[in-house]
C-alpha cells in the first residue's frame, strides 16, 4: 500500500467511526410528519419517490390531490401496476384561476380533507400522501389548527407526506422532516413547455 | 352571485389570461439535464418520482446507482413490477469512509460512468438517472469535462437526471433544470433512526 492510500485509508477508518457513533444514537422508530415545500420543483415529485418505496416494502398507500383535477399524468398510469396496493383520490378541480369559483374551490378542499381523515384512520394503510395540501391551507379553505391536531394524533406508524408551497408555520412546528425545494434554475425561463413524462 | 364571489371570479380571470400568456410563450421541447443537489432530502427520491411517471408514459428508463452499493432498497423491490422497462445499475461500493481503498472508490465510479455511456447511447430509452454521480464528480473520480461534454452532445430526446450534494458549477452551467433540496428541519436531529420503507 503507498502512502497516499494508507493516508485515505486512516483518514477514512476515523470517519467511519464518527458515522457509525452518529447513527447508534439514532434508536427511535416512529411515523414522519414529512412537508416538501418551496418554490422549487420535486415536491409531488419526491413523494411519489417516497410511495414507490413504501410500494416496494409491500406498504398500502393512500393519496388524496387537493388542487390538481382530472389531468392526465404518467403517475397515474404507473400506479396500476400496483393494483389495489394505492388508494387513490384526485379531488381538486384545478387552481383557483382555472376554476374561478371560490365557493366550488372550498367544497372541493372540505371534500378532499374528509378523504384524508378516512385514509388516515384505516389501519392497513401506512403511508398518506396529501398532495398540494399547503395550498389549501394558504387559501384557508381548511381549518389550520384542524388539520395539525389530526396529524398529531395520527397513529405511531402512520408516516404522511404533504406538499405545496407556503407551508405554513404551525404545520413545519409539527413536522419531523421539512425540506424546501428551492429553483436555481428552471427551463421554463429559456422557453421549454411542460413535457409529458417529465413534468406530467 | 355576491359581490365577494363575483370579485374572486375576475381576479382569477385576470390571473388565468396571465397565466395563458405564459405557458403559451413556452413552445421548446427538448430533452431536460436535470439537477437534484442540495442537503436536504428528496435528490434520489424526487429522480424515483420522476422515473415512476416515465414508466407512466410507456418509457425504458435506465438507472445507474453511483455511490449506493448493494443495499436491500423499497424502490429496487418496487421496479420489478415495471419488468424491462428499467434498466437498473447498481454499481457503487457504499461511501469512502465504508470502502476505505480509495484504488476501488476509483475502478467502481469508471465503471458506473461506462455503463452511464450505453444506457445514453441507448435509443430506446428516454430518461436516464445517474444516482449520486455528483458524489463521484466531487472526488474528482471522474473528468468532469468529458461528463459535461457527454451530457452536452446527448440526443435531443433524452432526458437525464443527475443527483447527489454539491453539484459541480460547469454542471449546473449545462443543465436546464436544478433544484436545491434544503434541509429545513430533520428527524435524525430528534434522535429519529432511518426507517425501512422511508429512507430505503
Amino acid at each position: 500500500m503507498s502512502d497516499d492510500e494508507a493516508r485515505h485509508r486512516e483518514k477514512m477508518e476515523k470517519r467511519k467511526a464518527v458515522q457509525d457513533a452518529e447513527v447508534a444514537e439514532k434508536t427511535i422508530e416512529k411515523g414522519l410528519l414529512i412537508v416538501h415545500t418551496g418554490p422549487g420543483k420535486g415536491k409531488s415529485t419526491a413523494a411519489w419517490g417516497l410511495m414507490l418505496r413504501a410500494l416496494g416494502r409491500g406498504w398500502r398507500v393512500g393519496v388524496v390531490q387537493f388542487i390538481k383535477g382530472a389531468w392526465d399524468t404518467g403517475e397515474k398510469h404507473a400506479i396500476k401496476a400496483f393494483g389495489d396496493q394505492i388508494d387513490w383520490h384526485t379531488l381538486g378541480e384545478g387552481f383557483t384561476w382555472e376554476t374561478q369559483d371560490k365557493a366550488r374551490d372550498l367544497a372541493a378542499a372540505k371534500h378532499a380533507w374528509a378523504e384524508a381523515e378516512r385514509l388516515m384512520a384505516d389501519t392497513s394503510i401506512r403511508l398518506v400522501i396529501l398532495d398540494e395540501l399547503n395550498i389549501a391551507l394558504r387559501y384557508d379553505y381548511l381549518d389550520l389548527d384542524a388539520v395539525v391536531a389530526a396529524f398529531r394524533a395520527r397513529r405511531p406508524d402512520l408516516h404522511i407526506v404533504v406538499t405545496g408551497r407556503n407551508a405554513k408555520p404551525a404545520l413545519i412546528e409539527a413536522a419531523d422532516l421539512v425540506t424546501e425545494m428551492g429553483s436555481v434554475k428552471h427551463h421554463f425561463a429559456a422557453g421549454v413547455k411542460a413535457q409529458e413524462g417529465i413534468e406530467f
